[in-house]
C-alpha cells in the first residue's frame, strides 16, 4: 500500500489524538483571545495549508465573528513593507513549519506585539519558535508528497479553536474522528468514481461557504496526484467569466452537501448541465452528479474534514490507475522554500 | 471595431478624467482614514473587480500599511453570521454596483458603524447608496461583457486612495494615463503574440506582488474572451503542487516586469522551461518569454494598470481570430446576480 493510502487511513486516529492532547494549548489560545479581543485574524500558509486557511476564514468568521485575512507574504519578504498588525491575531499554518514566507509573517506579527499562533506538525520548527502559542498537529511524519492527514489535522485544529469553550460545538467535534472513519469505509463508491473519471484531463471544482476550502483542496489533490488540470471556484466566481469554458470537454465536480450552500450549488449544477458539461458530485443527493460520492452525516460546519476524504481517495485511485508514482508524483518535493 | 476594442482604447482618457473629477471624494476618504485610523480594510468584489481587490490588498498594505481582507459574502448571505467589522474600513468594488453579495457586505459594514466606500461605475446604484463615500469610476457605459476600462479605472481609484496626500505618489499617478496610451500604441507586439498564441487551449498565468492581480485578470480575460482554460497562481502557490501539470502541453504566461518580483519570476520561468513548457512573458526583458510583450516604463507600484493592457489586446485578438463574438462571448451576461 502506498504511503498516501496509509496516511489517508490514519486520519481518524490523528484527529482523535490531536483533540485530546492539544486541549491545553487550545485553552491557552482561547484565554488570550478573550483577554486581548483581537479585531481580526491574519493567516499565513501555502499549498494545502492555504486551503486550511480558507476554512479558517469561514469558521472563525462564523463561530467567533472574527474577520480573517489571508496574508500577502511578498509585502514582507520582497517589498519590505509589512502591514501594521495592530489588534490582530496572526496564525501560521505549515506542516513542516519551515516555509520562510509563513515564518516571516508570524515573526513580523510577534515583533509588532500581536498575538501569534503556530499550527504545525513540527513543534521544533522555525514557525513554532516564532509563535507564542503552538498547536502541534502530532500527525506523525507525513512521507507522501501530497498532504492528506496534515490537511485534515489542520482543519481539526482550526475547528477546535472555534469550538473552545462552547459545549455544543465541542460535542460536534468529538464525533469527527468516527465520521471520518465511516467516510473512509465507503470504498466502493470511491472505486467506482475512479473508473468513471478515468479519462478526466481537466476539471473544474466548485464549492461554497465551508466547502470553498474543499473545492480548492480537492482540485489541488487531483492536480498534484493525478495530473488533472483542475481549478477551483465558488459558484459566483465561476459565473463571472470562467463558466465560458465549461462544456462537454470539461467536466465539473460539485462539492454540494446538504446545508446553506446547497441551493446555489444546485443552480450551478443546472447551469453547467445546460452548457453540456458532465457533472460529478460529492454530497448527499445522488441526483446532483454522476459519479456521485455520498457523504456520511456530520454537522455542516465540520463538513470539510469529511468531504475531502472521497476526493483524496479519488485522486489516489486515479494516480494509481494512471501509473503515476503516488508518493512522489511529477518530481514534486515536500517542502517548498519560497520567500 | 468591437465595443471591447473601443473600450480598451478609452482607458487613458477614463483614468485622466477620474483622477481629476474624483479628487474631492478621495480627499474625503483620506480625511476620514486619518481621523478614524481603521485597523484593517475589508474589500468585497466579484470577477474583475475581485482582481482589483487583489491589487488593493497589495497597494493599501504597501503604501498605507493597512492589512486588507477579501470579504466572504457567503457568511453574510447564506449563513447569516457576519463577522464583526470593528475598526474596519469596508470597501465595495463593483462596476454595476448591483451585485447583491457585494452590496450586502458594505451594508453590513455601515450597519455596524464601520467606515464604508463604494467604488462603482454607477453612482445611483444600490452599492453607492449603501456606502458613506462614493468614488465614481465615470468610465461611461461599458457595453462589452468583458470588463476592461472599468478594471483599470478601479485600479486607478485604489492607487489614488493610496497616494492621497503624498506628493511623490501623486506625481507618479498623474503620469499613468500617458503610460497606458504609450502601451496601447505598441500594437505590433500584440498582433505578433496573437499569431504565436493561436493554438493555446490551456494556459497557466503567473505573477507576484503587485502583479498577482495582473495574473488573475489576464487569466480571466483570456478565458472569457478567447475560451482558453487559463489559471493564475503566484510562483509559490504554483510550486506547491500545480507545477505538476506544467509541461509541453501547457504553456505558461509570466507577468515578469523589472522590480522586486523579477528574481522569483525568473526562477519560476527557468523551472517551467526545465519541465518542457513554452513560456510567454509580459515584462521588460525579452529573454524571459516568446512571445514577449514589452511594457513601457511606469513606477512599479502602478505597473498593474499598464501590464494588463497587452493581455487585454491578446485576449481580444485571439477572440477575433477564433471567430468568437468578442462583445458577448459564450453567452455570458454582464451582471451576475449572485447572493
Amino acid at each position: 500500500m502506498s504511503l498516501a493510502r496509509q496516511e489517508i487511513a490514519q486520519q481518524p486516529d490523528v484527529i482523535a489524538r490531536l483533540l485530546e492532547r492539544e486541549r491545553p494549548a487550545l485553552r491557552a489560545v482561547a484565554a488570550e483571545l478573550r483577554r486581548r479581543r483581537p479585531r481580526y485574524a491574519v493567516v499565513a500558509a501555502r499549498g494545502s495549508s492555504d486551503n486550511a486557511a480558507r476554512y479558517a476564514q469561514h469558521v472563525l468568521g462564523r463561530m467567533l465573528q472574527l474577520p480573517v485575512l489571508l496574508a500577502t507574504p511578498s509585502l514582507h519578504t520582497l517589498y519590505h513593507a509589512p502591514p501594521r498588525f495592530v489588534d490582530a491575531i496572526v496564525i501560521g499554518i505549515s506542516q513542516s513549519g519551515a516555509s520562510p514566507d509563513v515564518v516571516g509573517v508570524v515573526a513580523e506579527g510577534a515583533w509588532q506585539g500581536a498575538m501569534t499562533v503556530a499550527i504545525t506538525n513540527d513543534p521544533t520548527s522555525p514557525l513554532a519558535a516564532a509563535a507564542a502559542h503552538v498547536v502541534d498537529l502530532g500527525a506523525g511524519e507525513e512521507r507522501s508528497v501530497a498532504a492528506t492527514k496534515t490537511y485534515t489535522a489542520s482543519l481539526a485544529a482550526i475547528a477546535a479553536l472555534a469550538a473552545e469553550g462552547d459545549g455544543a460545538l465541542s460535542d460536534d467535534l468529538a464525533r469527527l474522528p468516527a465520521a471520518i472513519a465511516a467516510q473512509l469505509a465507503l470504498t466502493g463508491a470511491a472505486e467506482a468514481a475512479v473508473e468513471a473519471a478515468a479519462d478526466w484531463e481537466r476539471l473544474t471544482v466548485v464549492g461554497r461557504g465551508a466547502h470553498y476550502a474543499t473545492a480548492f483542496e480537492a482540485a489541488l489533490k487531483l492536480r498534484e496526484l493525478a495530473g488533472i488540470v483542475s481549478e477551483a471556484y465558488s459558484p459566483a466566481d465561476l459565473l463571472h467569466g470562467p463558466i465560458a469554458t465549461i462544456g462537454p470537454a470539461q467536466p465539473l465536480l460539485a462539492i454540494a452537501p446538504a446545508g446553506p450552500t446547497e441551493g446555489s450549488m444546485r443552480e450551478l449544477v443546472a447551469t453547467a448541465r445546460e452548457r453540456g458539461a458532465s457533472v460529478a458530485a460529492i454530497g448527499h443527493d445522488a441526483a446532483l452528479g454522476d459519479p456521485f460520492l455520498e457523504l456520511v452525516d456530520v454537522p455542516e460546519w465540520l463538513g470539510p474534514a469529511v468531504a475531502i476524504v472521497p476526493a483524496q481517495l479519488l485522486a489516489v485511485g486515479l494516480s494509481e490507475r494512471r501509473g503515476i508514482d503516488v508518493d512522489a508524483p511529477f518530481g514534486l518535493s515536500k517542502i517548498t522554500m519560497t520567500r
